[in-house]
């Protein structure tokens, strides 16, 4: 689809400057981390809502596809504008509106970053629990989005647990609000939700007032090794089941540790598994909440648990973690890394599927990641054009084997294009078909992200 | 809407002897807590999905209305099948199907009561959170369907944070599932917390399977006595904006502490404004938190903070709540008890109104609640019939107050009947268009529980 000049001035009326039609700025939005591209025919950027609202009338009334962006962090294509169209990219709609410790609640435009919320917050003595790797330079927009996790999510929740209202746009170019300023709420559908994780399907979202949640002022590291994977997860499973969460509870299979040994050195531990424990507290609770938690950790196969006395000791601690992603790196410059989830009690029938498909395949398989929820990275590793063709039956059978463990498709990446074929597989007919009843009611034209998450 | 021989041979046929069509039966399912009352045409007792399944589509075939219900504690009017036609009462689908402590999960069929869910979690150390006061009589289906909350909801939050996955037959006489027994997800749009608080217009839910937290080991109990509501809102702020969040902080005005000296005499204290507090926590750890709580309650116009040594001494605090419920019956058998939620920090300005409205009314109106989620029972006690004329604008004006505050119509109880017909106070003509095209996605006759929730 290319742009008319008619649609180009209606554009230009909204947007004056902010509006881009030459190449080399709209190939800038033309990707995301998941490295695929389309290029857009026009990029705008807003700095309000009635911007939005405005852009959202025109693109409908010329059926012109609309993908939303914040900083193009995600790692499913999710930001890509497969179908061309435009690409309303929310970046300077940054203003952190009101930090309201009273009330416990941050009211945010979608593009500011997750870090610098953070940063806000922190003085009044509250966080947001979501804390993506990518947080220094994601957009809460994209939090949004995608439903964003990371390892806090195993005591805090991932993004659909912190979010208590939002003002958007849906894709018939309507404006509306949806939940309240308040942490209960029993008044109608909870739209909230529905947008959160939608990945910009159904409705812009131009604020959101956010949960805060109050920062422990104290933090133990915790690393504990294990002889083999088994050993790992069943003590996952003793933390779970002890009164006392930790806020991260990070799991290193065999192969990640070898990759992280050969990169970082004798640092990273020899050993079978590795949990990297996190316990947040206050200083008159914490001793014994490390307590509880080690004694969870204790058990057949442990080989080491240490605890950190102090901030040096715990970034070396997590020196094996930190070594991972550049072994990675290194190692695939293709790494396919999906990011399932199971229950927690079948992370070991998980880890020891992906390594029978990776002898089935003659593949490297790295799995780690967020153990507490039985969310894993669950990391294909493809070397040379051989192994890229073998990568994809393979990860088939990773999503057929996670369905089969009960568990789905993604706990904080998201669907985007990478596992929208995949969905059947996850969800039934009639589920898929009432998301297609709620995109039509939201956005009869299909014009917000087209071709992405429903299959 | 009367029944034709052939939808009776239908419903006999799926049902056998589960069906009544007698009136003395019927009359027993006419009605709910909120004494609203209308005669169905018939009623089902399901024992399995199948059979829920099939009622739908024959219902469906006939357009025949169909009212879910569990055991009628709801006081919005959302079990009274006002349309008449068919009430599914979800009462002999009852069984726990697993309680899993390795994965913090459950799985149950609607009909179980609450307090039989938590008696199967608590031998395994666990917990499921919603705690409405009628646990021991109220089934989890109806917690679901109206995003059922209590007091430790400020802690651990209400029915919608707490459950993973649901099965569900919608409207259109499909089943499907939604979500998975995982803690992270970001599979699609969220059509489990869609359900949840849906009130029964989109689907009726068969199974659940809910978030169980672990259940602390020692619980402490507090008593604030304020010279006035004021104080007591500001230390309501305090004890918010610090780290250690109570499990339970609930308010009594000082029309709420006069009616309970009135009937509770002397173990009732005489103030202006009255704070209970519950906090729990592992024994290693709890006097500390204790410690935090009790430092942010105290402040300007504390009068007494009183902290129970055992279990018999917190009955003994506990008395001026607990001598409320009935005083309230006494003084007005025609209670109208509204939830409505406000952010915390408006908390004072909402009894700041309510006393204004009573005085204009020449109404007793009393406030007490979830202070800790500002979700405040707004107690309108008309005494006789010109009393319950001026009740209904008086209440107008208490849904106007709350939204100009920035709240919400409802925080636990949902809207029902009773509430629907401010709907519009509250939401956008956008929004309602939405969840009016949610509702034909799922229900495209209208037949589940027609005449609720939407305006």
């Amino acid at each position: 689809m290319s742009l008319s000049p008619d649609f180009a001035s209606t554009l230009r009326a909204i947007f004056g400057d902010a509006l881009a039609l030459d190449v080399a700025t709209r190939a800038t939005y033309a990707y995301d981390n998941s490295r695929r591209e389309t290029l857009p025919e026009a990029v705008v950027l807003p700095t309000e809502h009635a911007q939005v609202e405005a852009l959202v009338r025109a693109c409908r009334a010329q059926r012109m596809p609309l993908t939303a962006r914040g900083r193009g962090t995600n790692t499913t294509g999710a930001s890509v504008p497969v179908a061309g169209g435009v690409v309303v990219s929310f970046e300077r709609m940054n203003r952190i509106l009101r930090v309201d410790p009273d009330n416990r609640l941050a009211v945010v435009e979608p593009g500011v970053l997750n870090a610098d919320l953070q940063a806000a917050a922190a003085p009044h003595g509250f966080f947001w629990p979501p804390d993506p790797t990518s947080a220094p330079f994601c957009t809460i927009g994209g939090n949004l989005a995608c439903n964003a996790g990371g390892p806090r999510a195993v005591k805090y929740g991932a993004t659909r647990d912190n979010v208590l209202a939002l003002r958007a746009v849906a894709g018939s170019g309507e404006s509306f609000r949806a939940g309240a300023p308040t942490t209960k709420g029993a008044t109608g559908y909870d739209l909230t939700r529905l947008l959160l994780g939608s990945e910009g399907t159904l409705a812009l979202i131009t604020e959101a007032t956010l949960k805060l949640v109050p920062k422990p002022s104290a933090l133990r590291t915790l690393r504990a090794a294990y002889a083999d994977v088994g050993a790992a997860a069943r003590a996952v499973a003793r933390i779970m089941a002890q009164p006392v969460t930790p806020c991260a509870l990070e799991f290193l299979d065999d192969e990640a540790l070898k990759l992280a040994r050969a990169h970082g050195g004798d640092a990273v531990p020899d050993a079978g598994a590795l949990l990297m424990i996190e316990v947040d507290g206050e200083p008159g609770t914490l001793a014994a909440a490390v307590e509880a938690v080690a004694c969870a950790a204790r058990g057949d196969g442990l080989l080491e648990l240490r605890a950190a006395a102090d901030a040096a000791e715990a970034a070396t601690l997590w020196a094996a973690r930190r070594a991972l992603s550049p072994a990675l790196r290194t190692l695939s410059p293709n790494k396919i890394n999906e990011d399932v989830v199971v229950p927690v009690s079948r992370v070991p029938e998980l880890v020891a599927t992906t390594k029978r498909l990776a002898a089935k395949y003659a593949l490297p398989i790295v799995c780690f990641g967020h153990a507490g929820n039985g969310n894993l990275h669950v990391n294909l590793l493809p070397r040379d054009a051989a192994e890229r063709a073998r990568a994809e039956p393979c990860l088939a059978e990773v999503f057929d084997a996670v369905i089969a463990l009960d568990g789905t498709l993604s706990g904080e990446h998201g669907i985007g294009l990478a596992k929208r074929a995949f969905m059947p597989r996850a969800l039934d007919a009639v589920a898929l078909g009432l998301m297609g009843g709620i995109k039509a009611a939201f956005d009869p034209d299909g014009i917000l992200n087209p071709g992405k998450l429903l299959p």
